[in-house]
């Protein structure tokens, strides 16, 4: 049972002093059989708790320096229409009582907290985004991580990999762009996978003929997830290890890239989806020393002319390219690069919206 | 001075008895020096309203069905630090003590609430999205609505009128999309646009050198304002009223439709930039009449081989969008019409990010 909080927020031109707005708002709220309990805020304006059935709560602040904020919690299953007359009759009543002083008044959606379904999901810069998620259609703990299918109205069926959003139906701008915008031709070519396991880019390639496509995705869970949730992203990809022209072979993608590197085995593209490049921006982090390993090994199993391509971060997480871009630098073959800002429908903001996508070649 | 509001919340397989929880969470809080009020809740769990120093407020509950959540509220001035600190020690003990029962565990990014700049936007869907505005370029009240231009990292500058996100500088498709994509050649010929201040629509068919273009924009303060802020938009088409090939008229563009129809005046193409369709589903609703209107007035003055173009609403509303294309089959003159279903970056969800276009032909 998920508790709405409401909040009813009055910034204000100046001042207001609470004797004059606090009696009419407790009032509204004894009317709903709420009372209150007011405390010694030690100069920082009125301050009043009110608590009513049904488990509601309310916050009254009169702040000193010139805003009103009222929070109302109740719980999911409480009237909606009891609810929403008591915050009328609050907007109304403070509206009425701070006329002309009134620089901005913000009535936000309700957060809801605990719900079944979560609806948030933070951008990588920490804002709050609701998604219009109304299902999880599977949800399974794998030896590696998190697994959700969640389903948007707007989106369609959404991967999500602890916590992080990494595909949704709508996104075949991040499958193309990752495959190189449609300027790359795949028809009798070598190709590696690193992850891709909701089977987005391997459907892809494998229309074009390749020679070959190997894939490596380390978590069967989200192969199986997929296989039934993402069929709008995967086809029928998933539904064999093995088909005409590609394998998926479901194993830790480093010792197989080093085994490759080994054997001198060479591909014409590696396409990496392991992880979107890290958040944060401590060199020492072992996720960039995950991301330098990866990339090494890459180019070490790619043809000459051959070319890798990955996602970056959000465009707004300049510091963390920025530094990714000091990575490519520090490989033990040098390479040259391109990048390109694509829309990703459902990422709005989460590693966001609008994505880098890399193309290295040597 | 805003209040940041912070929440934790751990949602559990089971309820837990506020024994074993609240004596190691208000040991924390005293620490800080909060101290606690406990209310009677009337069986509906625990709950403390603990107040600090610096106009700190915190609210503990151990909900009675299996959840226990934590509100801080804190001004914008105070420590990031000490807050940022008591809240770990919060997470941390709470972790600890519930360690097997979470289920789920939400620490959200704090609500801003009272800032100076506004970053919340709910969605058509009444969704609420944070967006990264860091400026307010400008904000003028005319005598028609509250204008504001907005600046985003990554949308650009952003014309937001009475709160609704109008257009970025991101948002060149909404553009494309609403002069048909590209399909239609405005060369020589008669245009119309109704609203469009921003100067967008106005400064990409002017490329095109179409005969002529007349703009209909009732407020000159949006006019004013996207001149200077929105550049990237509209260029130095808004530095004159009229053009080599464009005429702007700051009018209501109800009459000056009206003489048009009296007058006989045809267009070739009429682009309604006005409003997008109300979200409303209520017909009797004066934005539905005023809606209508401006339909009945573009077509009458629409030639026989003519189109008109707008845009419609966010995928999300499908119940408006229904309604809106049963305003169609009501006008005085048959119409046809296609649709199409394009991305503006910067909608995100409001009259959200995947929008609906119309295109009508006789």
């Amino acid at each position: 049972m998920a508790v709405l909080h409401h909040s009813l927020d009055f910034i204000l031109f100046s001042p207001v002093d609470s004797a004059s707005t606090v009696p009419s708002l407790l009032s509204i709220f004894h009317e709903q059989e709420m009372t209150e309990t007011v405390h010694d805020t030690k100069g920082h304006g009125y301050l009043a708790t009110l608590v009513g059935k049904h488990g509601r709560l309310a916050l009254l602040r009169v702040h000193s320096h010139g805003m009103v904020t009222i929070d109302l919690q109740c719980y999911q299953e409480d009237s909606v229409a009891e609810v929403d007359n008591l915050l009328n009759a609050l907007e109304k009543k403070l509206k009425a009582l701070l006329s002309g002083n009134i620089k901005r008044f913000k009535r936000l959606p309700a957060l809801i907290r605990g719900a079944e379904v979560d609806r948030y999901w933070p951008t990588s810069d920490d804002r709050l985004i609701e998604y219009d998620i109304d299902q999880v259609l599977y949800e399974e703990d794998s030896a590696y991580q998190n697994i959700q299918i969640l389903h948007s109205k707007q989106y369609g069926n959404i991967l999500v990999l602890n916590g992080d959003i990494n595909l949704a139906d709508s996104d075949t701008a991040y499958t193309h762009a990752i495959m190189g915008s449609g300027k790359e031709s795949y028809t009798g070519k070598e190709v590696l996978i690193l992850g891709g396991g909701d089977g987005g880019i391997l459907a892809e390639v494998v229309k074009q003929k390749p020679k070959m496509i190997t894939m490596l995705e380390i978590d069967q869970k989200v192969i199986d997830g997929c296989k039934t949730h993402m069929r709008k992203t995967c086809g029928d990809v998933l539904d064999n290890l093995t088909g005409d022209c590609y394998q998926i072979l479901v194993e830790d993608c480093v010792p197989v890239l080093k085994k490759y590197v080994q054997e001198g085995r060479m591909f014409d593209y590696v396409i990496n989806d392991l992880t979107a490049v890290p958040i944060s921006t401590e060199p020492e982090d072992s996720m960039w020393e995950f991301l330098r390993l990866i990339l090494d090994l890459s180019i070490k199993v790619l043809h000459p002319s051959g070319k890798y391509f990955t996602q970056g971060n959000g465009v707004n997480m300049t510091d963390a390219l920025t530094l990714y871009e000091e990575q490519l630098e520090k490989l033990s073959c040098p390479v040259g690069f391109s990048k390109e800002v694509v829309c990703v429908p459902s990422y709005l903001e989460l590693y966001p919206f609008k994505s880098c996508f890399y193309c290295l070649f040597s």
